[in-house]
């Protein structure tokens, strides 16, 4: 993921960062997939253990997939669906209430192209109290999509999208604005 | 998936739906999934046996993963490749020789999320004899696609679409008419 | 995937060809996908004895599934990152310093829908030096992606892309050119 001719073979992330992600992957592994679906308080248990900040109630599915839980910050009743994915490097939060359905991308990280060792750039994305990001969308790094906003299934969300809209496309537009 | 004030943490479902799933899950897990490449017959009868309506020498594909075989109908030598998502949470239909290849999801469900409970909305989708729905392409609830229809890679059907037409994008849009 | 009225049943591929990919299915099952993360050399070690084209220093990921590594060619330093799917039924090469990234698709194959027999069409895909391939992006079947070009996440290349250009969206057009 990092083709530079300067530090060829290295890693982007510190071995800090390596070892709490591959204690999580096991702990994954062994306690949160295999749990019976409606075990929610049991998963939320879990991701505050490594350090994620879960709201009251929040419906996290065992096949979501979270790259850091110490990055992850979800409000009280937020949903994240099976197949999710939640690429984390920076801080990814969701409000109240929202919903991220099946096979959504949540993606914080990204390259800068311009730089010769194709630098990782990491940027927190805020999704805001009862948004629906619908299945399949991909959410784009420093994103922030607003209060009742819906991004239709599929979409490409390359921008902020605000608050109480109806937004869908690649690249993601408003299509029409809530009551 | 239903942040409801009203009926928080209840499912979307009922005990006879949740539990039929459940059953189908084991079945599917046991003999569906491990079973050989070329075993489209005895697939089909696994589906049938769950009531779905499948026609003569369908291909389904042993990673296709369809939510509710009771509501599947298959026409006669119609393919599911490998990796289709079948979300029948409403009826879904394919006609004679349609072809869903790998990727693609068929999702006859959504949200009514201008409903305080955000509740669960399920309109069937119906594919045309002969159409075709290419790689990783999307269909959204309550959709028709018509016969002859070829739907192309990554497209996202939000409305139908007519029969003889050749369609892509995102949002889905006919693109040719076919002789 | 051929529901074909005259050699309905038959397989679009050699009994030699389906041989040859049940023979590697097995030994990615056993040793690619177990391998460790930082296992790059092994993997392409691994391809390598299947005839695959790797160069020095190339970081093919353990989640990453190719079809056919006979009919692959990676750069020296080019990246297959996690998840992203090689449906190499023609040749796929990519040049040095290439990155194709999670959950990308190039797909070398489809259908000719206007042949009665709805027969398998495979063309070629070269991705250029130092092109970047970004998250769910999904590349056509004939595609060349020049030197240097990077494709938006999510986007959908169904024709060739300059060098040079930054290039998004469904169906993908160049965004702007790079200095």
């Amino acid at each position: 993921m990092h083709p530079d001719p300067v530090q060829r073979g290295g890693p982007s992330f510190s071995r800090r960062n390596r070892l709490a992600r591959l204690g999580w992957k096991i702990c994954c592994a062994l306690f949160f997939r295999p749990s019976p679906r409606p075990f929610h308080a049991w998963r939320a248990f879990l991701l505050r253990l490594w350090n994620a900040r879960i709201g009251e109630d929040a419906h996290i599915y065992s096949r979501a997939v979270i790259w850091a839980p110490w990055n992850l910050q979800c409000g009280a009743r937020a949903c994240l669906a099976d197949d999710v994915e939640v690429y984390n490097v920076a801080q990814i939060s969701l409000g109240e209430d929202a919903v991220v359905s099946q096979g959504a991308f949540l993606c914080a990280a990204s390259h800068d192209y311009e730089h010769p060792g194709f630098r990782l750039i990491a940027k927190p994305i805020r999704v805001g109290d009862r948004a629906w990001i619908a299945a399949r969308a991909l959410v784009l790094p420093g994103v922030t999509v607003g209060d009742d906003c819906v991004i239709g299934a599929g979409s490409v969300v390359t921008k902020d999208m605000p608050a109480k809209s109806v937004c869908a496309g690649n690249p993601c537009r408003v299509v029409k604005t809530r009551a």
